[in-house]
């Protein structure tokens, strides 16, 4: 199971790019709110109660959370930089983690590849998972093929 | 009171500017080390048992320690940016705080403007500060004119 | 009493967070327009008049109104970057202040944190304000916790 | 078994940060040198005959290896930026990936956290190193702990 | 021959700026679709098919796309970087090649400037190509000396 | 004399308001359109036919305008960045200019500020200009003063 | 006669490029050490005694000596960065000016050229120093036609 | 032939690193010094004479050079960033060029890599080059495969 934690209510479009790529896959997964600075102990209890294999959490500004979800689990924490006026506070913020606690940084606003990560961790021991994550992979190659096509015939 | 909590030792350099500062001001410190990641608890801890009226946090990289001490506290946290390889991930990661848990963050390596930032904030209850306090800037500004007397002659 | 001091009244915006959350706080303030580069008299005489036991400086580009007051007044100055076609220039501005003069950065745009700074600054003496300040962090939380709920039954 | 590619030789020290941890954790590991641009095929060849779990993919300036181990596997990928004279073009080149093509970043130079995350989603499926981790963890943590002791009486 | 390659549909708008050009110098062109990351296999078959002279290669973010045709080909690769919500990711990761396999980047969009430096390049062995381009640059310069004769009675 | 120069038409905007402070000085002033990189002969032209005090020179990009006209006289140029898709590009194209060849730049699209500027350098001989200048100064100060003064009721 | 006013004794090596340029045209100057943060009266002090034409102020961090002066007088400014650990903070600082109060900024530690700047400024006046001047630039060049036959015979 | 012009006789080191592959790849060449800035007509006449099939251009700070060199010929112009304090300065500068005059930029003090990319336009009427320049590609290639053999034992 993969456990998406936003920052804050307003991060929800980019915990739905993670979402909808998870039903795609048919992985499971649940949704919390809990900021790492407002509400600490939410964030605790949210962690340690949590069945996941896998956490992404979602922060912009000074994303501290994918750190303190990292902090709190021993399990594999994806973190995902939320865009806003400046975007390198919450890219640096989440990427430049101490020695010790890591942290795998996606890109600016990216749930998608957040769940793809997750969903390529959690193929490890789930064969259905790889099956659906390959047809997945297939289906965006043939996307760019057919792109491809529709210029065959372009210049020259 | 005033309490010093660096994320990690090697930040040693940077609380001791902001204790050679608190010691000419004759201003009571303490000074811990605690990490929002590797600690979590012991963070926790040190904070909540503390009677400190400021929190000075040290931290480097994606300096998570004053937004976590913030997050801990309702007392003032000034936060100081370590440098590093980078500089603007510990400055942004201090500074673009999100809102309702404010940090005030100085300059990078400023131990020593983290301590005059506390004392301030303490003199606003203890007129003996006040008076180190002015006596420093006054000294401070005398340096500064000493400096610009010695460039008298030159030129012209 | 908190002192908020704008560079212009283009920063306008930014200075009613501030407000807003002193005025719930219940924490006196005052309001001012002063450039540091415009009018450096008239801010000189702000400052110099004001009975404000903390100053929230607000200013955006070249910022240099925090650090003008810092240099005018030895009681606790907050900074607030305002944000433009770059953000880095006001930020490290008022980051980035020399030795000696400390001013305490919020985020960008961040005039609320400035308020909830100068209300825990104040707090040290005044209980009533720990009191307001504590139900606002209290019904911050809350809201986080009610947004948690929202999403329990998403996913899985 | 967990799979550290580095982009150049030059890259060895990074590198090597990841080998203590993955030894010290008695993970297995293999360590390779392919060149996204200079050897692609060497790289393909790599990727598709390891029987790894997991990817580790060091590289410094367009730092394109991580990208293109990911494009290779459907295996999770960890990619560590390497320092030189920028620093902002190898951590963006990794952490920006298009969507579709995830690759979990660490920080600069972080072959220690790379490998702390790799061994993180190895223990999903394997007790023994989630112990070995978990008693690495306390260690650090000690570590902390022995640190903050020894400031004890430093102050008021 | 000039084979513009474009990591992704939505880099169309930049593509056509090259087209639009090469279509004025009268040069051959094609337009190819190949995401470096999510089809390596479609992109190495449509550069090693090409009888292009001179690549132009087109992608964003981490823009892997011109190294990745630099990989495959001994001839000339235009690397031209997509803007979007940094900037400087695609620009850094097309600028900061590594030694042995050069991409030649122009500016953030700038097809049109990777077209005329591609027709640049052909010149040197097609007096056509140089002659129409000559004519280009001779018609902008027009445009700039007609642009600075309407501002002639202006001020004074 | 002040002559604007602008590398193109587009940056004709940022040029009126630098013509708009000059009218309200009255200082006579020129307006001519020259790129750097497209018209490098019509630029030496008009250079060296100015019978110009100052030059104000206005580009965007990787604006060598400035530095042109700066290598071409050894009369004063300012130089004006323009805003665009990544903003430092211009600003550090014109601050950073070799030992040697002087630029004064002003502040990103800040067409006034170079006039204001140029019309400080024609004070020094020129009695009229600093009379108006001075007034413009003090109507700008008590602009900001009466800003100020209708805030005074407000808080408290 | 140019006033050199440096923010701290410790920018001493970039006024004294200044100096050296100065002394070799043979134009007056003075320099004076005086912090607009933490000797305000002293600055405004120098400033308004000064009989200075023009004014080079040199300073680091948030460098708000150069604007400082320009709100001290309606002569020319010329604003010197000084490098550090962020190198953009000192650049921002000086460049990014308010409207109204211009100061012209010369690159990281250009104190050279602003000299070269200021001696243009006063060249509008002063034919002796325009003649010193050009003689300057022409032995700047011949400098470069030497390196470049020194390299004559390097290839083919 | 390939005419390599440098800015100042300081970026040397990085004109000898092109030099180097040239000499290898046994491709004719040329080396000049002229500043944009402190010499114009110079390179004026360096570029008007020369009988270069492509000009490598190094410059650092405000790079003017390569953009200077391709308002002057229509041939390719391939720029080369020289590292300093900044080094975004020289990037942008190279990279941003205006519509219309394209440079090919290559990175951060990537003398060789230049070189490679004139000797891949070369290549296009001169088979010798490329058979050369094929040899090279694999020899470095095979470096590689030496380094990864290097490293097979290490590790499970």
């Amino acid at each position: 199971m993969v456990h998406i934690i936003m920052g804050s209510k307003s991060d929800r479009e980019v915990a739905e790019k993670a979402e909808k790529v998870l039903k795609k896959l048919n992985v499971p997964y649940k949704i919390s709110v809990a900021s790492a600075h407002r509400t600490p102990e939410l964030l605790k209890d949210i962690v340690e109660k949590s069945d996941a294999s896998v956490f992404i959490a979602i922060a912009g500004l000074s994303a501290a959370l994918p750190g303190s979800v990292a902090a709190l689990t021993e399990r594999p924490v994806i973190g995902v930089p939320v865009s806003g006026k400046l975007n390198l506070d919450s890219i640096l913020s989440i990427v430049q983690m101490p020695p010790g606690i890591p942290v795998g940084a996606v890109g600016l606003d990216r749930g998608d590849n957040a769940a793809l990560l997750a969903a390529e961790i959690l193929c490890i021991s789930d064969d259905g998972i790889r099956e659906r994550l390959h047809a997945y992979r297939r289906e965006m190659a043939e996307k760019v093929e057919k792109d491809n096509a529709s210029f065959e015939n372009r210049g020259e």
